[in-house]
């Protein structure tokens, strides 16, 4: 029996359906984590789910496994899908094309009336984003045992509500979904989701193959100073903050923004206490290195604590790092059931590395991990103006169910 | 007949409770512009005039006039105070102290029997520190004409709660109020208020006779550049507006921060989006300059013009002139006055320059006017940490009772 094909429309439908949570004024989405928009989000796709004959369940880090129960519950599943938070001006697609092609491919394949031989699992991992709670990456960090649960539950959003108060309100709205233990076997896991990037609108190709995610290392600088009159404290007295933070981020874009390939952002900077007549006792931000080589990205991790504490001065400054991901590589067998898709399918494909970070990188060193990326417009992303063609949706949903279909020997 | 001696108790009592309203953990206060704290101080303040036997009225700025009348209401009056608001991590003395003091001169005379000359005002200005609506001064510049209302209540605090509702708010909250119009003619200013510099401290003086006020520009700078993923977006095409703040704000520094004399800060930076892994879009900033010598300041607000264009490329920035205060001198027969209250009390005083701005600038081209500062603790202020000795709360506004009795003439 060849692989069914995916009902295109039923998929666009409900992706544009599922943008109308959190939909904003220009187009895009403010979905963030365990907000209550991924909370009306998590009942849509459940209902949907449901229909398909899949069961819901959870567990302690609110992610969302939609499953599709296998003949044999002993087997580790196969899980597929990504997520459901947005950024707060993010777009319809990154995250939510993950899930929906998985649980539409999930829905095709069940439609058969056949059964498969493990369970099949589509996965919403939760706060991929980590706008609202910093890091992302939360609940596949959570799953694959790589941050402490009392860790993720004290983090804190600008309002200063924990995700763990968010979390348990999340599991709240859904009581008596079955938990599932954090990091429980795997046999493989795919995950699509948009490009992120140029490359596969330049070279005309509608599948990506991704080969890897590069590297990647997060940290919070704290820039302390002390707070004064900005009409009457003498310059030299001050130990102003911002002042020195434009030394610091000054150097650090010369010594560590100029690298090749490399990719450095500040893109959260928070001044205390912010008022324009007063100078600024302390300056927060956030810094976020991307490297395919990791190599490079140990060394700008060193010169960002380096860099940071001699340019503070007279201030001083202390670096926590958050996030610190190297640079991995997908599973050739998977990769190879892809690219055989698409070839059979007339998708043109290629492989390329992902610049971006996904959930799917906590994954590959738990079992045989993939990704299937599509193109979205210009590359754009993180933004309302976020675009992804119904074709390529389709034809990524469909190399999806191809996938699953090779893995979950249905009978 | 001398000049009647204030009761410094009951002027220490009522600072300390006015205090209460919007006290900090920390043992300061948070009473912003218009905020429901300061229509309480209002209340509070009302309460203790109308026992005095004045009588509280206001303007279209949500001014608060407390009105001792003369025997002659074709005279312009004479005027006393300060402002009620303080910043968001205030303290107990700025602004509090000069309407304290002379609600407390005002009430000690009263309390004679007399009746003056003319009508002898206790004023509280609308919004001084411009932390909540920006720019600070917007009373004061209502009533001298320097703003028009239509700008002051177009302006937005961070939650986009407009200037002109909250005036609204507050005038409603005292509901038949008589309104004077803007900019009624004055026969004189004066207006006690703590240093907020170190000069008295250090040289052991009570009481400063403050010869004017230094100039001020400040400006709202905008950098736009553009929004991006942070692990796609290649360095080279970036227009990221937080690596063109550094630079703008290094230069800025380098080339104006290091004037003699000068006072440059950006106390206030808000990036857009403000999230970690976006590639920030926008940054809006405030510059506050400050130097006594206008023809520096002139130069210094060319500079920020020609600095922030030049050095925020690849990004656009443009230039919003906010304030722009010329240095001025206050009048030389109230400062006689002042210096001879001293005199005779024994208070240890001399002439010193104000490096904050006050509402007293807005004054000095109406009518004759003066300013009398105490010392505060370290020369601490817009801080929970803000201390004046209660000894010099007294003598303040103790010398303010003397002048207001040399210029009210009792009958």
């Amino acid at each position: 029996m060849p692989a069914p094909s995916i009902d295109a429309d039923r998929l666009w439908h409900r992706l544009m359906r599922l943008a109308e949570i959190g939909a904003t004024p220009k187009g895009g989405v403010d979905r963030q984590a365990l907000s209550e928009g991924e909370t009306e989000a998590w009942r849509l796709v459940i209902d949907w789910a449901i229909q398909a004959g899949l069961a819901a369940e959870t567990d302690a880090a609110a992610n969302l496994f939609l499953v599709w129960k296998g003949r044999d519950p002993s087997l580790p599943p196969v899980m597929a899908g990504s997520h459901l938070d947005s950024q707060p001006t993010g777009g319809k697609f990154d995250g939510a094309f993950g899930v929906m092609a998985a649980l539409e491919a999930v829905t095709t394949l069940a439609a058969t009336g056949s059964a498969p031989e493990r369970d099949v699992i589509v996965v919403a991992w939760m706060n991929e984003e980590g706008s609202r709670f910093a890091p992302g990456m939360m609940g596949s960090e959570a799953f694959a045992g790589l941050r402490p649960m009392a860790a993720i539950r004290a983090a804190k959003d600008a309002k200063g509500i924990s995700a763990g108060a968010e979390i348990d309100r999340q599991l709240a709205a859904f009581t008596g979904l079955p938990r599932r233990p954090l990091g429980f076997p795997l046999f493989a896991y795919v995950e699509p989701h948009i490009e992120q990037h140029t490359l596969l609108e330049q070279a005309e190709r509608v599948i990506g193959i991704v080969t890897g995610i590069q590297g990647k290392k997060t940290y919070e600088v704290t820039i302390e100073g002390t707070k004064g009159h900005a009409g009457t404290l003498a310059m030299r007295d001050r130990r102003d903050a911002v002042v020195a933070f434009a030394e610091v981020m000054s150097r650090l874009q010369a010594q560590i923004g100029r690298l090749d390939r490399i990719k450095f952002t500040v893109g959260q900077v928070l001044v205390e206490p912010n008022a324009p007549s007063i100078v600024p006792e302390r300056v927060r931000f956030r810094i976020d290195l991307r490297h395919p080589d990791n190599g490079v990205l140990e060394k700008c991790g060193e010169l960002v604590e380096r860099i940071s504490v001699a340019a503070a001065k007279p201030c001083t400054a202390s670096v926590t790092p958050l996030v610190s991901a190297a640079s991995n590589e997908f599973d050739t067998g998977l990769r190879e059931l892809i690219a055989g898709s698409a070839r059979q399918r007339g998708f043109p494909a290629m492989p390329l590395l992902s610049y971006a970070g996904h959930d799917a990188r906590q994954m590959a060193p738990l079992c045989p991990s993939a990704m299937i990326f599509i193109p979205c417009r210009g590359g754009v992303s993180h933004d309302e103006g976020e675009w992804a063609e119904p074709q390529h949706v389709a034809a990524g949903a469909q190399v999806l169910c191809d996938v699953l279909f090779d893995l979950c020997r249905l009978a």
